[in-house]
């Protein structure tokens, strides 16, 4: 089950549950191992919130998730470039994906209507989509007013000088409530863009695997028409994206229906999910890896992940629990600080409880996985 | 040169120099030894800003300072003293000094005073000053509106409850424009209010250390006087607070007065005074310890120390600068990131600026301080 595309790009399969379509397995990548079923936390500006990344090594994070957009904007890709790529910027030694600014770049223009409706907020620099036509997006930089365009080939090109171990093409985002028609029509031009995409890859692989994206929103038969499509083409690995359904059984069903239609001997990605609650049910829908900003973002507000659920530590009832956050946690926050302690450092506002806790809920999210990928070697699940 | 008031409290004279009043010693405490000079961090509410207790052991923190007034708001000293003090509390494991509470209600009081007459405004639970008498302070919790009596018996009591190997008596903050009578007054009420804190301590030890509070501003007799009835009570040691001056000018004149008529066999401590500029001449003015928070602040407003003095990070000139912030330094920020990254964090916004530039500027101030020993150490300061 090899797949050598690139160089040192290769997906290993270890172990297919009989219980599920649960598997287990190892991407190679110029980086070092991602051991799947993975869970990826999101880096957006080239570090995790709150944790630098020398610690997020540490912590046995095996791949991160920068995005191509927000370094486009702040400090622009051309720096990192010139720094030798993301993983010389922010001292990573393990893997990196990069998206290809698609989503946000569709977010905000999404977003913006909807501002301009309420508000019709006019803020100096105010990101805003200029055009958006067969070629591409043009936007305006939120940061510094320049003009930027977000084409197939600008984004790969962007991805390049990033150097991720994994990249995206570049696709469009179409909103949660859409025309059939216009889904359709969507699903077409992101089918163009992902085979521009991938034409600009081909001419520098850079060591890089570039994942597809399946499209098709909630429509079967378009993600179907996805599926089919993209496998016919030379990809090292495919991601779902688009609208994952409005709750979390619209998002299971996708899954169902979606990973089998997949190349067997490819590794897949979840786009944005990979909360506390749906992990377990991606993993034995099949999904390999999948990125989410909840485990980290819920810890900067005060949720803090057990075996038993989110501990919301900002509750007066743990004011005088000085027992660890986990008990059964090896990580540094609960062999250190007390819920008592940390519930103090968030009433006084201090950024020492957003690192403590983050770095717990990091920790539990990669013991978790590795608890995942034990109990499908025991076909347990 | 002993000092064995306490069971483990001890000030070991190591070296002084012949080329000033600059010294060398050893503190010992319950939770080890300070090496004097030695920088003090502040951790007001028992957390340096951005940097856990953990790390702060590790870089090698000495000492570390407290604040009772915000441990008595948030969350309580009485839950301090249920986790077991201080230590336990915040997992340090070297030393810890607080102070009385007096230095922020007083200054509550004239911020109150400035407030009113500027904007009259009068949020719910804003903290206040209820009435000031020889008994001591009534002041209302910001937090939660409660009325909250700070005299020298209650603050030592405090103290007691936070278990600090050095703690400091209550006294009376003057404003800097105050009329000679009215500074004589306040003098004599703070060397009451010492006294009062000493008797308290005395009934019960603790294992603690009590520092007295020079005080007297910026009048000389004043300030021997203070020098003079304090040195005949029975402190573990002493500390210089109050007006220091309107500048490093004044700074440098007040130390050189009143250190030497300070107990020589005893430690001294410079209180809220430790800016990069200032520390080799509070040295060499036989200064033994000084907490002060600007290396810390400094840090989260860009400002790197280096030997050439402080870095202004966010300036645009590093935003491609690929070497650390100070190639000589051996901490983890420096040895992991460079300048053009953590420029471009704080650009961004991300937390992690201010970690990885407040492990910076700490493990400056430590390095700072060893070298500064062992120049004193060879009679070359």
């Amino acid at each position: 089950m090899e797949n050598n595309i690139t160089s040192s790009f290769k997906f290993e399969l270890i172990h297919q549950s009989s219980k599920s379509k649960a598997r287990v397995g190892r991407i190679h990548t110029p980086h070092g191992v991602i051991d799947t079923p993975s869970f990826v936390a999101v880096g957006t500006n080239a570090t995790l919130k709150a944790l630098d990344s020398h610690t997020a090594d540490e912590l046995g994070l095996q791949l991160m998730f920068c995005n191509t957009y927000h370094l486009m904007v702040q400090p622009g890709t051309e720096l990192i470039k010139q720094a030798g790529g993301l993983h010389k910027f922010l001292n990573r030694k393990n893997p990196i994906i990069t998206d290809s600014g698609g989503f946000q770049v569709f977010s905000l223009a999404q977003g913006d209507v909807k501002d301009e409706l309420k508000s019709r907020s006019n803020k100096k620099h105010e990101g805003s989509v200029l055009k958006i036509n067969e070629d591409g997006v043009l936007f305006r930089s939120y940061r510094d007013g320049n003009k930027i365009l977000l084409t197939p080939e600008t984004s790969i090109q962007a991805q390049k000088d990033l150097g991720a171990d994994i990249i995206i093409p570049f696709d469009e985002l179409p909103p949660y409530t859409i025309s059939p028609r216009k889904l359709k029509a969507s699903l077409d031009r992101t089918h163009r863009w992902e085979k521009r995409s991938l034409d600009e890859h081909k001419k520098n692989v850079n060591n890089q695997a570039l994942y597809a994206v399946v499209h098709g929103g909630v429509d079967k038969q378009l993600r179907k028409e996805s599926c089919e499509y993209l496998s016919t083409l030379d990809f090292d690995g495919f991601s779902i994206g688009g609208s994952l359904g409005k709750n979390h059984q619209e998002l299971f069903e996708l899954i169902d229906y979606v990973v089998p239609m997949l190349p067997y001997d490819k590794p897949n990605h979840l786009l944005g999910i990979g909360d506390l609650n749906s992990i377990e049910q991606c993993v034995t829908g099949g999904i390999d890896t999948m990125d989410c900003s909840h485990p980290t973002r819920a810890a900067r507000h005060g949720a803090l992940f057990t075996h038993e659920g989110e501990l919301k530590l900002l509750n007066s009832r743990y004011k005088y629990d000085f027992s660890p956050i986990d008990p059964t946690c090896e990580c540094t926050t609960c062999k250190n600080y007390s819920r008592a302690y940390i519930h103090h450092l968030f009433k006084a506002k201090e950024i020492t409880a957003l690192t403590l806790a983050t770095h717990h809920n990091l920790h539990h999210m990669i013991q978790r996985m590795q608890r995942l990928r034990e109990l499908i070697l025991m076909d347990k699940i």
